[in-house]
């Protein structure tokens, strides 16, 4: 498989790039958030997920509080190098409701 | 499932909602683009993804050059309710390289 380096990647203007998180195991979409810079090398180095918080301005160690940590097992990138992939291997549940993902409701239409 | 309206989604500053789009049978994620309001509503009324292009600012109709029609199976809503999760089915690759999904690379960390 190809390979980007960190310092390929597309951020936008915030400095900040998309990261869905997936189970690694089961395949399903638990949640995205968004990393900058420096969230991406925290996550390499310590092979959990660290987001940016827009809305604290602040580094966000995913289960921090929880317990519900996300062992990264997998990161890939995108075709324009501005969404990361990264799969993971839950502990509890990914979304803050306490649902295991974050994508627990059907949009009705 | 609990069901969230079209009116209660959270577009951002920009009239915008990310998309990210996973195939339904294999599970794999397929991409992430953003939609409008505009493009979410077509979407649902046409049950194959609509766009939009931040660069070409104009929707886009997945597959109408290239026949890579996505065909929504299901809408899912994120807890925030400002990312959407769309299962399809794919015909032929998602990505514009031809590749089956956008994230064909790996991060080199």
């Amino acid at each position: 498989m190809d390979a980007v380096q960190l310092e390929g990647l597309a951020f936008d203007e915030r400095g900040l790039i998309a990261a869905i998180v997936q189970d690694a195991e089961k395949g399903d979409v638990l949640m995205m958030a968004w990393m900058n810079a420096e969230s991406v090398a925290l996550t390499v180095a310590e092979r959990r997920t660290v987001f940016w918080s827009r809305s604290r301005q602040e580094l966000w160690r995913k289960g921090e509080t929880s317990g519900h940590v996300q062992h990264v097992e997998e990161i890939r990138v995108d075709c324009d190098a501005d969404v990361l992939l990264i799969r993971v291997h839950q502990e509890g549940a990914a979304c803050h409701t306490g649902e295991r993902s974050c994508f627990f409701r059907g949009l009705d239409a």
